[in-house]
């Protein structure tokens, strides 16, 4: 057995992140100093590259059963491979920085699909993940060394190889007396509950349903594909939720279910948006009210997720938005309606800008696997023990 | 940057292969001493593990455009690293040893698709390569350390990510006085040169073309799926070639690139296949013929293929036939025939079984990468580096 591929206690990792709601590629320069629950972050500089449409258009296509081929996911695993080089590169340029000071990549991929429980009816639809970029690639372009594809290894333990940012959170995030939520909302939404003075034990986290993934879809099915997300909730703010609607939507199965549970586009996809579109064009309501709607279900399922499973269990006093749902007033003000007796607060008040909290992770779970450091978090997959997820290519 | 894995002289590697021809997983148990070209390999023990049917015909579906999909190679690929740490473990304990005297497991995964040039058509399909079998998962089974996925660490460095072969044959085969070309021959056939006393600049290997794969599919299409390959070839000794058929297919462009070339399922899988059945009925030929013509196609892909670009640079006295190809009595003799100045001879002849020898060679590029040394073989690829190809996972 080989030890740790480091002894490094001080590292500069770039870490990328490019989520289900296909927005981009995120990139953070983060200066960390030892490794696992003791680490310390600190982010040295941040920056994001959309993907441009017709990629995006392109990877939607990629996530569904009847649109996607082997071919394509043998392309798009490198193509996007050279999209992250660029963005790490260009994140190292624009922080005033070489390439020759960053000790190491730490690259989540892309997740094109994902089977959290296997399937009934086909023998080959195991428990597993796909995320594309691929690490070679990305570590040839860049000269670096290069870490990732961290879920399948949660997974091979009998984790649901998500949520992964728990154990970040934990990190970054844990206070000696209060309790905090910590909420992203990304394309789906994710919870990690850290009790005051949380340990590892401590921590429950869950996937709490759709994130942005049915408020960009509607608006981008509204619009006739002229908009791809709800410029700061600007849109949903015109309308009216139906409560009625929503009522009926949070009576998806997945609600019901008891965490670790994980979900993905596969569920609130395309083919999920569409139906609820059409489900609130036959009960006549107008665009802004669809909009409204949309936003309303998302906060539902992330307040009822909280009611169900959370504040029986704990006590909470902070719940902490980041991600591209961080941006929506909308969403947070619905969210804020429905938690009157916790603070909603955006985690840029706490020092990590909502949008790079995830790309952090990523970069404490690359260190973490140079130090030989298992960087799952089992009571929040699910796995049977502690593993070092990810692997590595040289440059 | 990191230095070696492992400062080990002498390891016990595990390595896996799975070829195109989706007969199964060979398992070599390789002794190798130092790294590099000078890595000396003794092989302790192989043994082969069958796909099943139902398992062939499911890669054999997804090996094309039209019957694949995203969900397919996500499950398979935790399906295929679930059958590579059955067939590791299964090979130790049949050698009669403990699974912690291995020292690794380097793992080739399973081709499902290879795109060796740029697509004119789809900015998407870019130059890349797609091998299934998730490492993570390989390591966490076997609680072993494990290397693989090496072929896309060539791609991204301007090589076609193959042969790979070539770098193992000259480790194990360079001779001081004579010229060999060594024939794999699996799904695909490739050839590497080796003039006398080669280094590795003079080495010289391409794909010749479609191997078993043309054969084995014309007989699983006139056996009704009945059988998936020639045993012995004693289908095509009981025939005649129709070698008017055999020129016009021998028009097909591959045949006229020059090398460094390769091939895949893509371009002689399946559709060619039928293809070339329908025209051999279309002649009146009967079963037999038909396999004696596929089998008299495949000895010429290979013997013109040195008669073009081999022989006219570099002396040959033996041409070793390795690979499942080997144990075809009606091709070696064809291929004999068409070569009258060569001894042709199988590689286990040498010491090294004709199944053997790929897994062999993956278990020399596995121990390489814990050494940082680059296993690359430009010569044979076109990339225009040497570089350490693999990906690395933890257990």
């Amino acid at each position: 057995m080989i030890g740790p591929l480091w002894t490094k206690q001080k590292s500069v990792v770039v870490g990328l992140m490019s989520g289900t709601s296909l927005d981009g590629i995120d990139a953070a320069i983060v200066s960390i100093e030892g490794s696992g629950l003791a680490a310390k972050a600190e982010l040295l500089h941040y920056s994001s590259v959309p993907y441009d449409d017709g990629l995006r258009e392109r990877l939607k296509e990629l996530c569904t059963i009847e649109h996607s081929s082997v071919d394509l996911v043998c392309g798009m695993n490198v193509y996007l491979a050279e999209r992250f080089a660029e963005a790490a590169i260009e994140a190292v340029r624009s922080a005033g920085m070489e390439l020759d000071e960053i000790d190491l990549i730490s690259s989540h991929g892309q997740t094109v699909w994902h089977i959290p429980e296997a399937a009934a009816d086909d023998p080959l639809l195991v428990r597993s993940t796909l995320q594309l970029g691929d690490l070679s690639v990305l570590a040839k372009r860049t000269g670096r060394v290069v870490v990732g594809d961290f879920r399948p290894g949660d997974m091979a333990v009998g984790g649901q190889g998500a949520p992964l940012a728990p154990y970040g959170d934990l990190i970054l995030f844990r206070h000696p007396e209060k309790g905090r939520l910590l909420q992203n909302i990304g394309g789906i939404g994710n919870c990690t509950a850290l009790p005051a003075a949380a340990g590892p034990e401590d921590v429950f986290a869950f996937d709490t349903g759709p994130g942005n993934m049915v408020i960009d879809q509607t608006v981008y099915l509204l619009s006739g594909g002229q908009m791809s997300y709800d410029d700061g909730g600007s849109w949903a703010a015109q309308g009216t939720p139906d409560e009625v609607l929503v009522d009926q939507m949070m009576e998806h199965p997945y609600f019901a279910l008891k965490p670790p549970k994980s979900t993905g586009r596969e569920v609130f996809g395309k083919a999920y948006a569409e139906q609820f579109v059409s489900l609130a064009r036959a009960r006549c309501l107008n665009d802004a009210d669809i909009v409204a709607t949309a936003t309303a279900f998302t906060a539902r399922t992330i307040t009822e997720g909280y009611l169900r499973y959370v504040f029986p269990v704990c006590e909470i006093d902070e719940v902490i938005v980041s991600g591209g749902g961080a941006h929506n007033a909308a969403l947070l003000a619905m969210l804020q309606q429905q938690l009157p007796e916790q603070a909603v607060i955006t985690s840029s008040v706490l020092g990590f800008s909502d949008d790079a909290k995830e790309a952090i992770i990523f970069a404490l779970l690359g260190n973490d696997f140079m130090h030989g450091v298992a960087n799952n978090l089992p009571s929040a997959t699910g796995a049977s023990r502690p593993t070092v997820m990810g692997k590595l290519a040289f440059p």
